[in-house]
């Protein structure tokens, strides 16, 4: 997949032309251990200030394989920003490395001693000596304060270059990204102030249904306007940007607003919110609450919603019940249904839901049942096919979807079209009692 | 973090010595929308048969860009793995690129054509001409069959070097590198045949206070052993090889079973499953069923389970209750606990457990009541501290267990406090019905 490149530029320098590279450090990510979260993390980040990372490279711990990768990486980039390696033991190497191709001396700074030893004291737990390793600093260049962990950053600006170096664990890492770093790099214009796009997220419309709905609202527009498409489990973004600046934010603005009316209920937000968070915000706004029954989807559907800050106060709860028996017996779910048309079937579906939203005393209720393979499936259902059961006050409704594909592809699919489904009805439900069509009150 | 790396050699060459680099293709992973989960699974494929990767470079769509990381990557390695770019769109041009680097000629293969071809029929969909670009292989080298989809992987030898390319679906990728590239790979001698270590898995136990217990173990073998410690999320993994070849893999596990029996509880399972599956594989063995209540962990528990096949033998299902009335309604509780203990107490993880074994007619359950944060927490519970509730056929308990952190580590380590404690009552019951203290039995 590749995705079109905005070339934004600000009054003096084209953000977009500058060289980014992340150098990713450890062997547990070599090794397979740990996933490299930080190249998805920085990588988004940088995006929505109008850069993309040119390379990402991962090393080993070793000394000097790291010098001998920064050495390369820093002649050809820019901004070198590198992660891990700065904790206390004799394996983060990474700050020696660097400082012998920068040509900088490391010295003992008594302020981050203090800031280390402050924060044993506030745990109640002993300091070993090894950690006044993470108090040497370049003798150049700044600190970036850690705020949830013992090694700060390091900032060096040369020749015009920037080398960042950020810790590790991602908790430490990502309020340093976007608290200092990405702050710290907007000034010296080396990223955009401001967001580079607009981006109108939408769910349950194809790319080619939407890049022909939207091209009339685009055409006017012509070179000052650049849109960029992007598609992942069954939404798809559409991303407005001025490259040549000759539109303001403000404006990108006002022609996403008209394709979110056009679109209707495809439109699903602006920004980067999750379809769990654009459903949260409607339960909330109308003041309802939520259950999910999801024996297909195994309490991944559940996890969506409780992920987010404040779940209570809307999620009701939601239970994966396997068995006929658990079904009858957690959910007063009739057996007849069940015998008649079997646990896998729009009828069950709709039964589930409908028994949900009674027993958790919920307004509404999202229902999943079938195989989502490998290892189980019949001859009418195979694996991939799945029921959604929807129940609203309104009305109780099922659908059968299929996605043949991997266990996790046909889960991913399965949730997001529960969750599509269940937006809808929200935003029906919105406009119901408003008497009036406005989809943007959706993402507000 | 560092792991030691192990040496291991076979007769006539040393595989660890071997320069494996990992290029994964793709504008997709540095804009941050897609996790580089290739590097996660080769690296550790690798590492299961002694070789670890020296580099993984993310670079972009861009066929010059693409040409030039190649060359570097190619001259540098012996084996180089691309993944990626092989798709039937323009941006697709990993295939031209890499050819003008290595003087290749791209061909059109008929029997490539069939096979494309075949799959558009077999799933009843119209085939776009476009498609038709990915039947173009090498003039020399060979085609690598794709069972789940279009793109089929390239591989070549020349100058000693091995040339993989490899189609970035994940469903695609992985069977065709545990199939067809790690045998090859093997039969040439750029891997193990077999698994390059014994992998000691343990839960609940230290690294230090495992290091401490194991010593005497390993002290008589000296320099014929090497032992490398890796600890992640509560478990720590202890990997046993002979870089000298001096022990073999039959001697390896002598040792390996020593330990085990020494650890007694502590030791989890040989090799790389997780703590859910040696749950449900003791559950399974005993013909036992379990239930979550989950409401300080909001679904993931329930599947780390429902992510295994053939859960429903021996999961009854799971439920996340967040109000009282729903604890009240869905499973009975009785109401006087809540009211005096408050829903976050040992008294009330006890209660949930032992009401959901009940509702679910289940022998096991495990409870979670608590706050993982970041936006709830009382006084008394703060955010990070979560009751495991634990019902078993002979008595319920609870615990409560803290872990200061970032949500998301705050989940996986109760999640993984709960999954161990109950591995351990279920050990215990094994035994107490044997009445003999066959430790290894619990991961067969």
């Amino acid at each position: 997949m590749a995705i079109a490149e905005s070339k934004t530029s600000t009054s003096n320098r084209s953000v977009a032309d500058l060289r980014y590279e992340l150098v990713t450090l450890g062997d547990e990510l070599l090794l397979g251990l740990t996933q490299n979260g930080h190249l998805t993390y920085i990588g988004s980040q940088l995006a929505r200030r109008g850069v993309m990372l040119k390379r990402n490279v991962t090393v080993t711990d070793d000394a000097d394989v790291i010098a001998e990768q920064f050495k390369e990486s820093w002649a050809r980039s820019d901004v070198v920003i590198t992660t891990g390696g700065l904790g206390p033991t004799c394996d983060d190497r990474t700050r020696e490395s660097i400082a012998s191709v920068l040509g900088l001396e490391l010295v003992f700074d008594k302020q981050i001693e203090k800031a280390i030893e402050d924060r044993f004291v506030h745990f109640g737990r002993k300091m070993t000596p090894n950690n006044l390793k993470q108090a040497y600093r370049f003798d150049r260049g700044e600190v970036l304060f850690n705020a949830n962990g013992t090694a700060p950053g390091l900032w060096v600006e040369q020749d015009g270059k920037v080398l960042c170096m950020l810790p590790g664990p991602p908790n430490e890492l990502q309020p340093m990204m976007t608290e200092q770093v990405i702050p710290r790099l907007a000034k010296m214009g080396y990223l955009l102030d401001k967001e580079a796009y607009i981006q109108i997220r939408t769910a349950g419309v194809g790319e080619s249904l939407l890049e022909t709905k939207l091209q009339p609202v685009y055409e006017p527009y012509g070179n000052k306007l650049s849109v960029a498409y992007c598609a992942h489990a069954g939404q798809v973004d559409c991303r407005l940007s001025s490259p040549s600046g000759d539109l303001t934010l403000a404006q990108l603005q006002v022609i996403a607003d008209k394709c979110a009316v056009l679109l209707g209920e495809d439109f699903m937000c602006f920004g980067h919110d999750s379809l769990a968070r654009v459903c949260a915000d409607l339960l909330r706004a109308q003041n309802k609450t939520l259950t999910v029954i999801e024996n297909a989807t195994g309490g991944l559907l559940a996890s969506a919603f409780t992920d987010l800050c404040g779940a209570a106060k809307f999620f009701a709860g939601s239970s994966v019940c396997y068995s006929n028996d658990s079904k009858m017996q957690m959910l007063d779910m009739p057996e007849c249904i069940l015998l008649q048309h079997g646990a896998v079937s729009d009828e069950s579906a709709v039964a589930l839901a409908t028994a949900a939203a009674e027993k958790f005393g919920a307004d509404y209720a999202l229902s999943t049942t079938g195989f989502s393979g490998p290892c189980a499936g019949e001859k009418e259902n195979p694996v991939g096919f799945v029921y959604i059961g929807l129940y609203a006050p309104h009305g109780a409704w099922a659908k059968k979807i299929s996605h043949p594909g991997p266990r996790k592809t046909v889960a991913t699919r399965t949730i997001n079209g529960a969750l599509d489904w269940l937006r809808r009805e929200l935003i029906r439900s919105t406009h119901a009692s408003d008497g009036a069509g406005k989809i943007t009150d959706a993402t507000q």
